[in-house]
């Protein structure tokens, strides 16, 4: 009996052990080739489908794709053999799998994730663009993951690993994200093909990446290309989507083919040690959406190890066995030896001489625009819901979950067929309805007076308000926009509010405030789908305190008064205010621009809107999407001509972009708040130039569409600027929205690079900025989404505005990018914000005004049908959270009531180093100034950046550099902290779960 | 402790109770409409790809199909959910698969067996094609799959129902012979649309067929039509092979459709049961090779039926259940109702008013003949090995293995792809290679001399004897031919041995015997592929005994005397024997035929090749290939333009072949044993007519190709002899080898008979005869192989010998029917013997003659390079198993050795009822006749005719039907026995196991 009792003990001993990340790898064989075998599935959360339709396999007309069976049978393949290995990346599916599953199934998945079969990968909602996403949504997203699998798996549900196998390019950004959230490691699939050819011969497809200018060792981060982008090994391919020959072991049979298949198998692994660093490589056995039968897969991967792994005893030096990436990182990690190192970025992409995926940065310009919107309501509504503790997380969680599916690699880059872009709308707009009853909730606290009895808040929002519209305010007496400010700093700015009569506004103080009427031009009156019987706009400038409101009340003037607006035309514009001049020829040239204080002059040869003629396909040769170019191009141009200029890639037929108009004709018109040019080029492109009282930027808002295309030629239209400034090749973009980098026309840091495209390869994602400057003078453009730019001569920016194609570029997503609305083609309509000052004092501007257009006031709408009085004794009508305005150079990225008692805070330091002689320096912060109406902070411990890790767990892999290190050690000061005050040194983001007492 | 105790003896209890068959069924809710949902995979054991490349799944270029992962997964999904059921048909892949499985899947597969979950359905090793099959194979093909049943399962192993899905028409004695295998039913997939169109508007899918014309009940089978052939309800198919949404059952989604989903699927039922008599109706779920991912079926199947059935609390009428044929038929059974009955056939089948599937009557002929030559080797093989006590049962096995899956529905009937094609021939090939081995190891006990030393026996075979090639024999100076006579008759024929030289031919006794040689024509020598340098072929006469062998010693005669053979041309040609006078004209031109015994004349109209052009797809429109056409047909012809003449369907451009030439060449040569006309049509068509000597019939070899396809046009050649018979348009042809069935031009027994194809719509298969007769004289054809024939003018018959396509008739297979060999269209050569008689005197002929052709003597040549002295002292020259002869109208169709002791025999009477008035009588035989070399009986059993189940153990269900029954009840007489004595009655065959002493 004794015998049993100890069994039974052993038995439930191993079975309470978890034995999963670094300690489940198996390292191989030191005196072999290792062939780590990562069987694994790409899953887009949307593309050609949408996400519901992934999930379930719905929609096999267009894809044969359904991620719950393939959940389903991983569980059912793992069971059936304990070598066999999985990888699961997405939460946005796994997580929606996990929520219909019985508790047996979970604690089956459980187990496989404790003992390292079922590992986690990257973790993040789903796999985010890094061209086109913002870096307050990329921490979102990963942060959104790895929450749930901290909840669902602990410790051994974290990933190890970043996963970026489908991206379009990689941005420096995303990897130092990555670093601080505590990864150790980073796989990707697309590098540029003359990159690449670079690294395969010099073994070099693995470094590290310095992925901050600013941050130090915080910031490397283990990269690595993967040797087939993510696909299977030629050949190989167990999968029924499809498939090659399965091993065929029967020896009996004519179609016996063991050893073949392992003779080729064998040469494989051969040929990719050759340009890999280590006797460890690793060989991806998966693609789209794969495994949906993982039993046929691993029958035949089981196979072929032990067909393969047989062959050492015939003196085969080949050891393949399970792995993931976390484990193949591990081997290279024990390795032990130095690694080259990268500092710039892997933009842009391109996988042949006429193949340079940056179309995308601009595609879809219209969701680009609605997904920045979407993630400042989000935010405003964390803001809120914490600050009137209204414990609805739950109820944001639609919004949450919207915005993280959006980061995606085919959402907001606009690489998805049109019905999904449609469905990543409608999740947002879904979310957004969500949000707004949070707010409502929030403000029914926060705008009730103390002591008052609870006020009645029916808030909405008019999204529209971009081309005048905004229904509900229409013809009623009396309404009231309450503007919540999400920034730690007080913000004046104006608002545009479409009437259809005049108003009277008071503002909080109930003082009658100037304000201005606009007519609305009959450009915005032909936008299709414009219902808004408004005639104009009315202008009003506010102040607002930090992250805090104020109410506008709006009266019905008793007679309509609206002054006569002169209107001048075919004269010179002259725009000025206190801080810039703007000179525009009676042809309606923009000449010149003058910082008025500096006395800086920038004078234009040229501003004004030209197509480039998208590459169509000639040739009736239409190549498969899957064509992969890593090796060799002859020089002949002819071969390349199935490469369209689609969603993906921008392929200019000529390089020299054709003017929308030969001339123009010019509106000039002035109110005290605000002076206007209205430039029409045509009668589908316009912009109107503003310059607001007291404001030191130029707006330009640009209208464009709907596209002509009855000569069946697609259109990438660009909005150009060409001033006198001697930039000398170079030019700055930033980085998600954060550090900047400096790109130099036609050159790569890292390589030799042969020009083929000679504009399409110097595109740039532009998400936030770009700008050009000489020693005295900065010209920076503010974007209001993420574009694609360029500066193709010195002096020059170009911005990719709108696109519109005819043909798909053959990069899986099977439609023309040809976007429409009202059966006529899309209208966009943006905003760019230009600024000339010296480049020392440029980034005060550009930093902080970035952020505040990021998260830009939030204007929501209440109608009101009793006396101002009345509005006032019963509503709280300004506020703030904050006793003081917290240090310039500081932003409030994130502050999120996690429990009723518990929040999650961002802050960040967001000035580069020696940017500003000020604003660049270490700034401390006291966390409970943020906490003055919420309560005494009790405790406060600060973890990852993706809030889900104590900082001072975070244990990464050391790795060994071939450089010095040039950047400064921030660890140490990332550590220290007095009381509740925190140093920010430049560009540290500082994540806080804060316990209030 | 006791409850333990208890509970585990439950446990017990419940694993080791069997409840399958009838016993497990579900029998719904007689207050509903029962929707049996049937679960189901219909894998071809080779079509578009090879039975191995289906079994792994390889090839998926071709088609995507693995049934290793069928098996393998289906395993998974029973075990997931008990409700679930599946049926498994074809044993060719399912034993396969089985001899791969571990104990623990194997006991696994047990239990779902066990329990009903796992039903075997038919059993067979395949499908088997019902129109080119004859009896024989077709018996030997269910055997082998229900042996291995038997073997591995026991009694809930065995199958009750038939399941003939796919083949395209059905042969009553397809029904016959599963009745007598103790099948309980048979459902099946296509019925020609004319004849479902009555069907489906008067209920009578469903009918108890009275499936021969002699048997009486126990060839009734009941059987079904199954509502869509055998696919899945349109829009339910949740199969990864096409298909349709799933069920998207969160109610939070836009795409939720459960409540949509139903509607259509209850829909559907009700669409459904207007057609069916009962409240119990059949859905099958599946198509080819489906459930190869059964998770993601079941996993919808299980939702599907979950929200149909909660729809009976909102007063739906629809009770939806996982069923299986087996319990669809017992619930029908026990409805208890009267059915319609059938006595004549489902030949020939039309999908639309142009789509007559009678191509296939005759596709690939040299395949069907090799089909044929096989089955010869087999049943000689088997009776080898058991009379010489060789217990080579497993040497046999590839052989019986290959000749079952050449019965499959796209292997003998000609519809599979070229490779698949070569494939089933390289089976056989193997397969014949193993049997010689055999055949060997019998004959060296055989063949040797009692109290003599065994002898060395090395003989081959000469295959190409057809082509006058036998390459080992060339030029050697001593060979001998043995040959076996498979039948219980004695036989005398002719054997034609291609030489180099001229022999001396010694028979048994030792006797020189005369024998002729005839030069070998140029046509002969110029049929591509042909190596051989034989000039002469060697004619002799030779009589074998009974189940028994005899030798002929040939010995170079040592100086050549070759006779000159008087060659006549361009002169009439008068073939004349003891029994028939031939005339042909000048002009080569067949004049009459005259039974000289009886005195009666047949005159030929006309005689000669002709050939329909095919149809050609003319349109662009190809249509997809699983158009189903039940309802409906406007009389455009122009709608099925898209129908062409293919491997399955022949569809004639016109209803006139046109002759192949204009005028003919015509040589005439006589010999002692045989006088010949050689008639030459053109350069790709001839005919040799034959008159041996004493034989009462005249042979036809034709020799066709390589037809010509320069003129782009598809041909398909006839031989057609026209006769001043008065058949008054009715022809007779075999069903499977066996009963006979009248035909009527232009008509269908069962239903109102639309023409829209006069010449294709005419054609039924020819498997071994087909005759037509007015009340004294009655003209016969048999066949070598499987064609197509038809009547198409009184006193004509015509059949078709050979296709060349260059379309394909979209009806799967994807290839135009275009045969070629050594880069030229494939020659064809094959035998027609035409008979002539009256009437009553036919049968005597057809009957006996068709028997001997299908299992003629087998030849087997062995070198020998000494004298015939020597030859004499050391082997036996001739043998037989039998006493004495068997009674003429009883046919031993199958002599197989089980175990040592232990044999498995098959008699039949093949005569049909008052079909001669001397051998349609029942007729007694002592089984111990057959076992007169062998041993004492000491004890038999009769079975079921698969010999897998003791036909005192049979106990098939009783069905009611509305009509008379009209045939005999044999049902007594069947049992009846004395000692080893049994009677037979007509068409009778009886299957024994018997043990030896």
């Amino acid at each position: 009996m004794n015998f049993y009792f100890i069994l039974t003990f052993c038995v439930i001993t191993i079975q309470s052990t978890k034995k999963c990340g670094y300690d489940a790898c198996n390292l191989g064989d030191s005196t072999k080739l290792n062939v780590h075998l990562v069987p694994h599935s790409h899953d887009d959360v949307g593309f050609v489908k949408t996400l519901d339709e992934y999930y379930y396999g719905s929609r096999t007309d267009l894809q044969h794709a359904g991620v719950q069976y393939i959940l389903d049978s991983i569980v059912l393949a793992l069971d059936e053999n304990s070598d066999r290995r999985f990888i699961y990346v997405e939460m946005a599916f796994f997580s929606r799998w996990w929520n219909e599953q019985s508790e047996i199934v979970r604690n089956k998945v459980k187990e496989f994730v404790n003992s390292g079969r079922l590992e986690f990968i990257s973790g993040g909602w789903c796999m985010n663009d890094e061209a086109t996403t913002h870096y307050n949504s990329i921490i979102d997203q990963h942060s959104l993951g790895l929450e749930f699998l901290n909840e669902q798996f602990g410790e051994c549900g974290r990933p190890k690993v970043g996963w970026q196998i489908d991206p379009f390019g990689h941005s420096r950004e995303q990897a130092s994200l990555l670093a601080q959230m505590g990864f150790d490691g980073l796989f990707f699939g697309r590098a540029d093909y003359q990159d690449l050819q670079k690294r395969n011969t010099t073994k070099s497809m693995e470094m590290v990446w310095k992925a901050s200018a600013n941050l130090g060792q915080q910031s490397w981060l283990f990269t690595g290309i993967l040797p087939r982008r993510y696909s299977t090994p030629p050949t190989f391919s167990f999968d029924f989507i499809a498939p090659d020959d399965p091993i065929i072991d029967d020896v009996n049979l004519p179609d016996y083919n063991v050893p073949q298949r392992v003779r080729t198998f064998i040469e494989t692994a051969h040929n990719e040690s050759l340009e890999y660093a280590t006797n460890h490589i690793i060989m991806t056995f998966g693609g789209d959406f794969q495994y949906e039968n993982a039993l046929a897969n691993y029958k035949n991967l089981d196979k072929l190890i032990q067909y393969v792994n047989a062959q050492q005893m015939n003196g085969s030096d080949v050891n393949v066995f399970y792995s993931t990436p976390t484990c193949y990182l591990y081997a290279l990690n024990k390795v032990n030896r130095s690694w080259i190192s990268k500092t710039d970025d892997f933009f842009p992409h391109a996988h042949h001489p006429h193949g340079f995926w940056t179309g995308f940065y601009t595609s879809r310009p219209a969701l680009k625009r609605f997904e920045r919107y979407s993630n400042n309501i989000l935010q405003v509504t964390r803001q809120l819901n914490a600050f009137s503790n209204s414990q609805l997380r739950n109820q944001i969680f639609n919004l949450s979950e919207a915005m993280a599916v959006a980061q995606h690699h085919d959402a907001v880059s606009g690489t998805e067929r049109q019905h999904v872009a449609d469905d990543y709308a409608l999740r947002l707009s879904i979310g957004i309805d969500g949000a707004l009853n949070v707010i409502n909730q929030a403000y029914s606290k926060l705008l009730s007076k103390e002591g008052h009895s609870r006020v009645n808040v029916q808030q909405f929002l008019c999204p529209l308000t971009n081309i005048s519209e905004c229904l509900p305010i229409e013809n009623v007496e009396r309404f009231v926009v309450t503007l919540w400010n999400p920034t730690i700093h007080p913000v004046m700015d104006y608002l545009r509010v479409p009437v259809t009569n005049s108003y009277k506004v008071r503002d909080p103080n109930g003082t009658v405030v100037n304000v201005d009427l606009i007519p609305i031009s009959n450009i915005t009156k032909d936008i299709p789908g414009r219902m808004s019987n408004a005639t104009m706009e009315l202008i009003l400038r506010y102040n607002l305190p930090t992250l805090g409101f104020s109410s506008y009340f709006f009266e019905r003037n008793e007679e309509e008064k609206v002054e006569d607006l002169k209107i001048t035309k075919k004269e010179m514009c002259i725009l000025q205010n206190q801080y810039l001049r703007v000179e525009i020829d009676e042809q309606g040239n923009l000449q010149q621009m003058i910082n008025l204080q500096k006395n800086i002059n920038l004078t234009f040869a040229n501003h004004g809107f030209y197509w480039y003629e998208g590459k169509a396909i000639f040739s009736e040769r239409r190549l498969k999407f899957s064509i992969r170019w890593t090796k060799g191009y002859p020089g002949n141009n002819s071969q390349f001509d199935f490469q369209a200029s689609g969603a993906y890639i921008f392929r200019p037929v000529t390089q020299n972009p054709t003017p929308v108009s030969t001339k123009r004709s010019l509106k000039c018109f002035k109110t005290s708040l605000v002076q206007t040019a209205l430039i029409t080029f045509n009668d589908w492109i316009s912009e109107e130039i503003r310059l607001y009282d007291e404001k030191e930027d130029l707006e330009i808002e640009w209208t464009v569409g709907p596209i002509p295309i009855e000569d069946n030629l697609g259109k990438e239209i660009i909005l150009r600027y060409d001033t006198n400034l001697a930039s000398q090749s170079k030019y700055y973009t930033d980085s998600n929205g954060r550090e900047v980098l400096q790109r130099i026309r036609n050159y790569r840091p890292t390589y030799n690079y042969t020009i083929t495209e000679p504009v399409s390869g110097n595109y740039y994602p532009v998400n936030s900025r770009i700008w050009i400057n000489e020693t005295n003078r900065q010209f920076t453009i503010l974007t209001d989404r993420s574009q694609g730019g360029a500066s193709l001569l010195d002096g020059s920016i170009e911005v990719m505005i709108h696109r519109r194609l005819l043909y798909d570029d053959h990069m899986g997503v099977g439609e023309a990018l040809n976007e429409t609305a009202f059966d006529r083609g899309l209208v966009i309509r943006g905003k760019h914000f230009l600024y000339l000052d010296s480049p020392q004092s440029s980034s005060l501007y550009h930093r902080a005004r970035s952020q505040q257009l990021f998260l830009s006031p939030l204007a929501t709408f209440q109608l009101f049908n009793s006396s101002y009085t009345n509005y006032s004794n019963g509503y709280g009508q300004t506020w703030s959270m904050l006793q003081e305005s917290l240090p310039l150079n500081i932003h409030l990225l994130t502050f999120d009531q996690l429990k009723e008692k518990e929040f999650l805070v961002r802050l960040e330091h967001y000035f580069e180093l020696n940017e500003d002689h000020i604003y660049s320096n270490p700034t401390l912060i006291d966390l409970q100034s943020l906490f003055k109406s919420i309560g005494i902070i009790d405790q406060f411990v600060e973890l990852t950046l993706d809030g889900n890790l104590e900082l001072s767990k975070m244990d990464r892999l050391h790795w060994f550099t071939d450089e010095q290190h040039s950047g400064i050690e921030n660890r140490k000061s990332l550590l220290a902290k007095q009381n509740s005050t925190i140093i920010f040194n430049p560009m540290q983001i500082r994540t806080f779960r804060i316990a209030i007492a």
